[in-house]
């Protein structure tokens, strides 16, 4: 028998939890899929992007500009207009003015979706054995790198605004006591509408987390980085906006905002963004350049074109409304349909809703209860899929990720009701 | 002083040559670039993606469709196509049938152009310390990842047609001898009209090469592959087509395919692809899925539109027609101002003509006849860049990279000149 071809990468990783999700969608075309993290087909701005290619297209030079390579950092006019709209949204969400610095255009990576830029900022960071700290829940795909990566993780306990700082003092702590914290590199939170929990972080807590990660590096020995992933943050429909971490005192040289058009303009035309602080920015941009030397031009040109013609900040306020939609009519049904025992909270934005059963309860990828969804033709994201695998303490086996994004409105209702009717017998 | 937060990847990882030569670039405007491997700009096929977009954007369930997430590992439509095509390409070159497996839709991954093909299969494949054989000289960018990864590297020998079989085999009994052969994971080739050197691998050698490689496969314990890189593959404007490895014997189990779409139709709409043989296939889909989850649908949904419309046949021959015109200034232009001393060939395909001085005649990046060159602004890819630094030979220092790709019909003969008359002040 030969040995594996394969690196320890190659052999290591396993098979994403949402390829097995999804085999089971198209395997039972009768399935109600409130899995899915898709967008809303419906909002998808088809109509824009036409009026945005011909106008591009329409024209040899810049036609021309769109279908030849750029740069590795991306192009410039679409690093600009990105920086210049996320310090208008914090300086919004701050209520005051805030710093230059942290939007410069020079700390701008334009990256294939946000995803490519939590890759790239990883393999940059991050050895074998080195240690990132997330929320508990977190973001499977993401734990999916941590450990396709061999990257150890610690989760830290979510609260209903963002991480609960004393649970992340004591995991920084014993870091310390066990001489762990020379291997920390990363506290990664998804910090709007968060997938899977839909729990948005606090402006405080963003500033806290970093004051606290700030005075354990002289453990550590170097830079603890806050990766803030706000993949969401444009999916707002109620409540206020949250300033991000790079307006925080010490944040432009401590965190890494990875941000994306592909949610709230389009998904199949992948764009995502990053700022991040020396020398991490410079590792990603040579980084990037091994990877792809850039994110398709096409695709950049037009994004460029949405956002300086205004484009995109008319399908914001139309976006959102949709999503608003959604979410109301699922939640609607969820008042409904589940038991008083099954506990939510309305989401403000993003795509889902968390649920968490009695403990008695279990809707883990191995329990009977996910089983009997799929029977009766449901399927949900098993919470259980969401806790990274730290042996400090045992992940919810009664949770669930019900998404209201990609499922028509016409199905969320069936869907949650079939739900419900299983928990009623359950509970 | 603190230590570094990065990585052993971020902290080695250097600063591309590209991105050194592109800067020089930006900085001289009047600097005539032989350089850049940008593809020829009044080629690109402006109008045929305008009317592709227009077709697909002008329906809604074709452009929601386009603007949605798809699957990992590609359009089904795209994928079938391309594999399609290749077969077809293939079974032309070969003149007789070629087997249906090799060209199994499954085994199909589509990339953000071939370049991130290359990057992940390397990952999948490859550990620190590994070997990867190189031809001697290749492509630098590919260079640039190993050196990133801390893989080792052997140079082969080029000929006129591919490379030396006998130094392929001497290397490889060196890697025996030494131990080391049970590192070796990959010959790396790039096949038709390679960068730097224009030179296409003939099928006949592909077949001694896998034959050779999979002789050595005992001593190393495990399969070692054939990375073909057919980037080029569809600028050939003339001369006879060569056959993919994929259809010599054994060539479906070892050779990992990669192509792209970037080169022959649109650099900015980076849409790449690989077949790719088992256990390697399935890493690199998961490998993909945590970098971006798939390549931007609309990109690839214009793909399989220009090629299932007939666009893209239709775009070849003109696309075909302009490089040979380019070509052909820069071959009139090299008789005309390059001393004997100098020798090239006249290029079938691709974009690039290599030519080496006499010995006493360097022209690497640290020579004075490179900085003369840029004082007459005119800039080459020194040919010691595209060298692996395998410490068993001293790289050839004479040789520089001309690209006709990227520059204007009228600046091709200026920068010739130029370097010519500096060519006949230096022999």
């Amino acid at each position: 028998m030969p040995r594996s071809p394969l690196s320890e990468l190659g052999q290591r990783i396993q098979e994403p939890a949402i390829s097995w999700l999804m085999r089971l969608t198209l395997s039972r075309p009768n399935l109600v899929s409130l899995a899915a993290g898709f967008t809303d087909n419906a909002s998808l701005p088809v109509r824009e992007t036409r009026r945005l290619a011909e106008k591009v297209l329409s024209q040899a030079l810049s036609g021309q500009r769109a279908l030849q390579y750029g740069s590795t950092a991306g192009d410039p006019s679409l690093r600009a207009l990105t920086a210049r709209h996320l310090r208008t949204e914090d300086r919004g969400a701050l209520g005051k003015a805030v710093p230059a610095q942290p939007y410069d255009t020079e700390r701008m990576l334009i990256t294939h979706g946000s995803q490519q830029l939590l890759y790239i900022a990883t393999e940059s960071l991050c050895d074998t054995g080195d240690i990132v700290l997330v929320e508990d829940p977190t973001y499977f795909v993401y734990l999916g790198i941590l450990q396709s990566r061999a990257i150890r993780t610690r989760g830290i306990r979510l609260e209903q605004d963002g991480i609960d700082l004393v649970h992340l003092e004591q995991v920084l702590e014993s870091l310390v006591q066990s001489g762990d914290i020379r291997r920390l590199k990363m506290l990664y939170l998804v910090t709007y509408f968060q997938n899977p929990s839909s729990v948005t972080t606090s402006f405080a807590k963003k500033k806290a987390a970093l004051e606290l990660l700030r005075r354990y590096e002289r453990h550590a020995g170097h830079p603890i980085y806050l990766l803030e992933d706000a993949a969401y943050r444009e999916l707002r429909f109620s409540g206020a906006d949250e300033a991000s971490g790079l307006c925080a005192p010490g944040g432009a040289d401590r965190v890494i905002y990875a941000g994306t058009y592909s949610k709230p303009f389009a998904t199949g035309a992948r764009v995502g963004f990053g700022l991040l602080p020396e020398p991490v920015y410079t590792a990603c941009l040579r980084i990037k350049g091994n990877h792809d030397f850039g994110t398709a031009n096409l695709l950049q040109t037009l994004l460029a074109e949405a956002l300086s013609s205004g484009a995109y900040a008319a399908h914001l306020p139309r976006l959102r409304a949709r999503y608003a939609k959604k979410a109301g009519i699922m939640v609607e049904a969820l008042r409904r349909h589940f038991p008083e025992s099954v506990t939510w909270a309305p989401p403000r934005g993003g795509l889902y809703v968390w649920a968490e059963a009695p403990r008695g309860v279990q809707t883990g990828t191995q329990s009977a209860f996910f089983r009997k969804a799929l029977k009766a033709e449901v399927l949900y994201v098993p919470g259980d899929l969401c806790y990274a695998p730290d042996g400090h303490r045992r992940p919810s086996r009664s949770s669930l990720r019900l998404s209201f994004g990609g499922a028509k409105d016409s199905v969320i209702e069936t869907g949650v009701e079939r739900l419900g009717r299983l928990f009623n017998k359950a509970t």
